[in-house]
């Protein structure tokens, strides 16, 4: 019972309008897109070249070169195809469809003629062609390219990216395998597995799903390929020195075997986001224990409160439960994208909302906390804590940048950010013949149709600013089938109403299912108390101690040095804190601020001469504390910040 | 007026007899030295090779054979030398003494006609010698050779070894300077600058005081010799990512304008030691005020509690102001002992108390934390709170070792522990015509001569368990002098009897003077009031806030999970919190502990599954907190440890 039960929107039917995603999704639009495939085409200045689409021009023999950048740079052009599909499909655009067929036709073109199509082998000889499976990222870009293919021909019809992909994918099917004359291998870095299972969908040829389940089972089995390959070629095992060792790639041991999140962040949620997908298609109940015992070592003793995860730099990596330092963290932007990606699929297997909550906790902290609000500047690390002087002369905090950066010469982060915002609309809803699923709150119109029925529906909300959600019916015929509300996780009392009535309903795995004969005209209002919250966590996070985060409905909030000014950690809250909830439209493009009257340690009785004293209690001084949402860090002045405020 | 003030006591003149230390002593006498001799003669099963005594039998042409082992392989010969001269001095041993000629046998018949003598370029080249002046340890290495030769001479009178080291010196004299046809260069490991202080003393010989001025005041005027060098000899610069430079080397400008303790921590404090020998041997106020105010930076701005210092494992290096992380801190041993080493040199200028405070905090502290209690195994680093599993599991936590290590590769620490502590009597004890002063509490019996007269004296004590100290005079004629006892800058109270009556006497530079004509029999009782302290860190200090740490006396202490459990992040003190003080005579070789009932962060309304959760006050579990000085952590089993508590 491991198939799907609710599937996306298809994007083209949900018209997103809502004040706070709206500007998200053009921003990606307007800017984020056009902007890269500047980038990919090196014409930005002053911005280390990509080389990305020179290097498939020079592949497919269109002009003279070699290979340029970095081994898996093939990948930026897929992932921006994919984002430019998103966009397409609720924002038709001629111009941009063109765009994106002359890059499609350059990609196809660097095509060999048995479908491989990965331009470092291209250009720097095709008899080397898998013998790095571990970190050379072939297997790699055949994922994103697939990803790619599949969205683009979902949002145009067009198969040419299609077929090539279908090509590649072929062409690593014959060389790659358990069969005699193939390579045992499998990526070094995931993503091949959810792409394969997403073809399958659209292509339901068979050999798509065994490969993608071919590369999970393959997976850190004895002796292990990497080891082999490593010997074999004399590859340098980068993590040698490690004590993750091959889990970096999640291959130490196989997959099954696993029951925590363990080396790369984003390696390994693109991995598992593929074993759901692999579990549900093929009802493999052993690969989906694994996944949910990964899940919950991830959930319950791997995630930050904003939904990041991977909190060591080394290695971009998980480390040990419990282990969540707030300023050394890496928590990328990417890896809590991957854990969302990871969660809707759990979502769509179980129908259990604890997987939508994780989505929206990861959405509105961890994720959008990566772009800046004018779309312009990306994060790859997301701190909790942050201290310019620590980040410019710590080493070890080096990688915790105080200020978005405008582009990466690793450039994963950003058109993540935009294939994930583009697509928001799939991840907000989702249904199937009989129920229509209400994940994430963003106000817009949507058309669905049900057991063969057209709906329509208007849904309007301010949330997250606050908890009101409206949803009009506007059906020309009655229709019955269940409207699904999700509880969140956060919320602790709400009200339903419908037609002005307040409504019981049954809640079930932590929706409210609202089953009935549907009219033109019906309005239900789902109304949730969005009180501020003061979140602790378990005793064994050894820097949250003695700490809060402060929260309201899904957004976590933060202090920061403009605010509050500098030392944010000599500031407490009160016990019993009383906040001033108020929305500034035109503070950081519209936010809530919460304001409270706390204290700070004083300094007072401390000279300048003085670093240890005895200890005669503590002194405060009054201090009013303002609180930002965290996302919106860092879009002001640069300064000091903090999640973790002490109570 | 920065001749100074005071000096040492000469080893052989002190005769330790105190339970606290003589241990100590003995430990290296009997163990560290000769287990070192057979380090250097690569003869200790199962241990990475030395090298050292090969490479001086290879360059004197005793034997067959190249270079191998660090580059400053030669130094630990030298040190080696220098801990057997000071043993020698307080317990001649003829059978060590002739081990030792035999060495310098070796090590002289290395030496080169013009008095160069690193083996490292006798065997590589001779052709490439002071090229690589930043990394290649030459002038590091006869820095070491000095300050081992000026021990060796004072503790035999035999000149054998001081004449191969003035060879070196003077080879170098005439190779490096700002004259033409000279290098302009200047030590990459300080070191020299200090010993070739000390070897003027000795000689007299303006050559070698001028040679430690050059190098101290060549030091990082532009242009810089470092990068020079760098470029012509296309030496690699491995600090070019690094915040803090050619800082590492101290040598980002001139000396003099310097004024914050920057780079790596033991080439630092080396040389400010250095720096204040020069100053005071040449009437300097303007470089004095220069080490006061890099004395004052460290002090008040980047030291532990324990007198470690250098907070950053990468470049074990000085950060920033009140950057002094507890758990991925370096606060190397030899940097504790180099800190130790700059503030005699500024006592005996200024005999001022507050540098034999700091040396006491680094003593009893950060320097013997390095140390297991048999004397067999040895820290690099000195953690203030220690979690076996990060320090397995998190890569930056990775040099946190949480049991001593046998021996190293690069041995440093152990060698300076045993030059350290086996001239221990020649800290607390110093003196000139007129005064006698009493640094540290450490039992034995000394013999002075002031103005020409013969002075005896015992001291009793069992500092630092209690804080009573008799002193007895035990003269054959009246004397008259100044008998001057340092009130530790953490006493708050203590008595002072002569005779059995209380006296008063005037205190200066935190000094009690006392002055008279001294008869035999004449009987000073110092005591000092003993009670737990908790004492607390400036609140610029992140990671200290919130918390305290427990001190009795000099003694920093510490919880241990051997006591108190695991998750040691959830205890915490009660607000007046009352101790239990007792001598525990076979706990740790006999330690006095310290118990409170203080309180458990519960853990009752937390399960496995959660990891945040809405804050509904703090829950507290009774438990009584045992605290044992942190020097003697790790002793028993392996597990965690935390100096800052809670409270």
């Amino acid at each position: 019972m491991l198939e799907k039960k609710v599937k996306m929107m298809p994007l083209g039917d949900v018209s997103i309008q809502d004040d706070f995603w709206k500007e998200y999704m053009e921003l990606v639009r307007k800017h984020v897109i056009p902007y890269q495939w500047e980038a990919l085409n090196d014409r930005i200045d002053g911005a280390e070249p990509s080389y990305c689409m020179q290097n498939f021009r020079v592949a497919a023999k269109m002009e003279e070169g070699s290979f340029q950048g970095m081994v898996f740079q093939d990948s930026d052009a897929y992932k921006w195809l994919e984002a430019v599909a998103y966009s397409l499909m609720w924002h038709p655009d001629e111009t941009l469809e063109a765009t994106a067929d002359q890059a499609i036709e350059i990609i196809s073109a660097a095509q060999q003629p048995d479908g491989y199509l990965d331009t470092y082998y291209i250009l720097n000889g095709l008899e080397k062609r898998f013998t790095n499976l571990m970190d050379h990222h072939e297997l790699y870009c055949l994922g994103h390219m697939v990803e790619g293919a599949v969205a683009y021909y979902k949002a145009t019809g067009k198969r040419k990216f299609l077929d090539t992909a279908i090509g590649y994918v072929n062409c690593v099917y014959d060389n790659i395998g358990k069969e005699p004359g193939k390579k045992p291998g499998y990526p070094g870095h995931e993503v091949a597995e959810m792409a394969l299972a997403a073809l399958y969908e659209v292509t339901k040829d068979p050999k798509h799903l065994e490969l993608a389940k071919y590369f999970i089972d393959q997976r850190g089995q004895a002796p292990l390929y990497f080891a082999q390959e490593r010997e074999k070629n004399k590859n340098d095992f980068f993590w040698k020195d490690s004590y993750f060792q091959d889990q970096y790639y999640q291959a130490g041991k196989p997959v099954r075997l696993q029951d925590r999140a363990e080396g790369h962040a984003v390696r390994a949620v693109y991995l598992y986001t593929g074993m759901a997908e692999v579990a549900s298609a093929s009802e493999d109940m052993e690969l989906f224990e694994a996944c949910q015992r990964i899940w919950n070592n991830i959930v319950e003793k791997q995630m930050y409160v904003t939904g990041a995860i991977g909190s060591s730099q080394y290695g971009e990596a998980f480390t040990f439960d419990y282990d969540l330092p707030n300023d050394t963290v890496y928590a990328e932007t990417c890896a809590a994208i991957g854990l969302i990606f990871f969660a809707r699929r759990m979502f769509e297997i179980t129908r259990d909302s604890r997987y939508a909550d994780v989505m929206e906790r990861c959405l509105y902290n961890g994720v959008i906390s990566g772009m800046s609000l004018d779309g312009k500047k990306f994060f790859y690390v997301n701190p909790l804590e942050a201290v310019p002087e620590a980040s410019e002369k710590d080493f070890y905090k080096k990688h915790v940048k105080v200020e978005r950066q405008k582009w990466f010469g690793c450039a994963c982060c950003p058109p993540n950010v935009a294939r994930l915002l583009s697509s928001i609309g799939g991840y907000a809803y989702e249904y199937n013949e009989k129920e229509f699923f209400m994940n994430l709150f963003i106000g817009g119109s949507m058309h669905a149709v049900l057991d063969g029925k057209e709906n329509q529906f208007r849904v309007e909300t301010e949330y997250p600013w606050n908890g009101h959600v409206k949803i009009q019916v506007e059906n020309e015929a009655d229709t019955g089938f269940t409207y699904a509300i999700r509880v969140p996780g956060w919320c602790r009392g709400y009200s339903l109403k419908l037609n002005g009535e307040a409504v019981k309903c049954p809640v079930e795995n932590g929706y409210l299912l609202m089953e009935r004969c549907w009219k033109n005209g019906d309005e239900i209002v789902f109304s949730m108390e969005m009180p501020v919250e003061l979140v602790t966590a378990n005793p064994r996070v050894r820097e949250d101690i003695g700490k809060v985060a402060v929260m309201r409905g899904p957004v976590v909030y933060c202090l920061e040095e403009a605010d509050n000014q500098d030392q944010l950690q000599e500031l407490y809250l009160s016990e019993n804190p009383e906040f001033v909830v108020k929305y500034e439209k035109d503070l950081l493009k519209g936010v809530v601020t919460l304001t409270t009257e706390g204290k700070r340690l004083s300094e007072e009785a401390w000279d300048e001469k003085t670093l240890y004293k005895p200890y005669t209690g503590r002194k405060f001084m009054p201090q009013t504390l303002k609180f930002i949402p965290y996302y919106a860090w860092t879009n002001r002045t640069v300064g000091e910040m903090l999640v973790w405020v002490r109570i």
